[in-house]
């Protein structure tokens, strides 16, 4: 476990019309007042728990090792659902046991988990209804501090998953869908990570559902040449895979590489997602 | 008056479009650099001030004690309404004297009111629409920063406020109103604050119109059979007060005790103010 | 070169429903443990850098000296435009190259230019579409921890301007244009700064389109009597220029001078650019 660098990372469905994250982020001040925070997203939409574990897996990695990150988007509010506190050998996670932590502690495993349930790392009354304050803010507050993830509750040996990101290898062809459509109207798909080696891309697949039925959650990356790629995704055909959106006509649809290290579609200077009205879990498929 | 802990917290209704909410925490920082911001919210609708009485009230406990609230909802800027800073026994509050700190300060009563007049705590030209960053940004971070209130001006010794919560009681009935629907379709009532024993329920009466008009203030809290509550709002009858919102079947409404402590009305899963066209002002009642 | 205060402020369009800023953040504070952040906005229509130029020329000033303010409206990402750190007396710039520091930096002018070329002061992965992240963030950091601009890269000597403010003289008439509407519906202009000197308005020029074209950027500031000006807008004429919103009847349009020190057009207590349907570029006419 990495030694807490005093940062909190703040994700929640909560939106900025209300005053839930600045109540949270009280909590978290009044018990470690030199701590940091940072927002990474509030608007959510309402209950989105794939949506939260898209973005933590984005952003994550960009933080200093130590960081404590807090994320509570919580259906199950109320219920028998567990709250967790969970390590890796770069962070730290805080929240419901809902699958939120899936992606972004795929690449960098968990290695210790318990359920919050220590008395005194909880407000001494807990609501029914809001264990961000309640439950979930003290406990990164004292992790942040540098306290122990013992001291927050007794050992788990699971942990609720998501499933793997959709993408599946048949032949010369890989099928996934989009996760995320961004403020910009770009469409983030499931097929990545890929990396640019010259003028080839090289797609890991340890995300992949396939691989996740199979060995271990290990295969082979796949190669591809970018310029050979055949890109279909809603009745359009795309050629090529780009390295940024200049490399299209201003207004023109391209397939490229965006910056979570995914395929995305986008339109040079306009917004794809709408031109091709594109939700998450619209399916796309790739020809190499 | 406590000591200031460094902890400012930020509402207003200048939204996130402009620059305005920015600029003031410049300016707090150019006179305090070691003080620690927390937004409260600033998607307040313009000039509600009801609304941000409201989200101070639900929050501001949650800090540590020395914190400053520092609330702009300003309709009268540039007008004779006084601007303002005050202290309890908790906490510190600076903005314009409109009634903003009324819920926040009924059960932590303040002790001590000053008139922002003192020209070295606000910036050399003051603009006369924007006091949020030439008056009271400066006052807050001097309190923020550990300077006395009484170096802000001259005492005061009346303040505007706000009407008590509707809150009335006849016989068995007791009559409210919604005060805010949140970002997930809760619509929270004046109904409150209530606390569980056991399977009962206390209603405090402090906040209550009836009593601000009676015996100092005070009356003996109620206890309610939260099973045998029956709570009618918008031609809905709904049966028992209860813990959280999983108790009701998905999609379904209950009556609930909210993260607030007080009643509220809520869709398991969904949207209460959208399903009943709930808004604030809207009248609910409970026989017990 | 001032020395650095460790306050970096964030301006983008890059919305609050997705983890961009949060990571842009992450990647400073793993860079600059001890930077504070200050949120000037995210809310800048996509692609917008006259908007983005705009709002940092307002808000620039109030922060304190040695503030390194990070922009990032960046439409050429990817592109051969350049991204660029560069210096004033009073605070340090980081971003794209395309215009967005023309305003913020013609009062207080620019001293030193680099573009951002060192391998140590970028992330070890560049991409191709996220250069908040993998540039100009580390490069803020930098600078706020302390460390020179001449590390950051070879100086450059020249820098993409923006027009001036549209704002010329003919006779007794002041021409100008809406540059931005706000949350409130206050339109303000490109007609100023103006300040007050009793009933008296004096019009600096240094920003104007006209005097850019003139003796160096030089001319000697105009003398208006505010009860005596006409304004012009969208078939409306207003008289007179004033304080306070509250000088108008509740409901009623009125010209003031805003707290931006230009020329605003107003509601008391509605919504101007509505009722008007004003955007920015609309003109706007003033007679003395």
């Amino acid at each position: 476990m990495p030694p807490a660098n005093g940062v909190i990372s703040l994700l929640t469905d909560f939106g900025t019309t209300d005053a839930y994250v600045g109540t949270m982020k009280a909590v978290i001040l009044a018990r470690a007042p030199a701590a940091r925070l940072v927002d990474l997203c509030h608007e959510v939409p309402p209950q989105d728990v794939s949506r939260a574990a898209f973005l933590l897996y984005t952003a994550a990695p960009y933080f200093p090792p130590g960081t404590v990150h807090l994320a509570v988007v919580d259906p199950g509010v109320g219920t028998s659902r567990r709250p967790v506190a969970l390590a890796t050998e770069r962070a730290f996670f805080v929240g419901p046991d809902n699958g939120l932590f899936t992606y972004a502690t795929t690449r960098d495993p968990v290695i210790a988990v318990v359920e919050l349930r220590r008395a005194d790392h909880r407000l001494a009354d807990v609501s029914y209804t809001f264990h961000g304050r309640d439950i979930f803010a003290p406990a990164a507050a004292h992790l942040a501090a540098g306290g122990r993830l013992s001291d927050l509750g007794p050992p788990l040996s699971d942990l609720v998953r998501l499933p793997p990101f959709p993408l599946e290898i048949t032949g010369s062809t890989i099928r996934g869908e989009v996760l995320h459509t961004d403020r910009f109207g770009n469409a983030i798909t499931s097929i990545g990570p890929l990396t640019w080696e010259g003028d080839t891309l090289i797609l890991s697949l340890y995300l992949s559902a396939q691989v996740g039925r199979g060995a271990g959650g290990k295969a082979s990356p796949l190669r591809l040449t970018a310029t050979r790629v055949q890109v279909r995704v809603a009745d359009q055909t795309l050629r090529g895979i780009h390295h940024t959106y200049a490399e299209a006509a201003p207004g023109m649809l391209l397939a490229l590489v965006g910056s979570h290290g995914h395929l995305e579609i986008a339109t040079n200077g306009g917004n794809a997602a709408q031109a091709l009205n594109l939700q998450p879990g619209n399916p796309i498929m790739l020809a190499y």
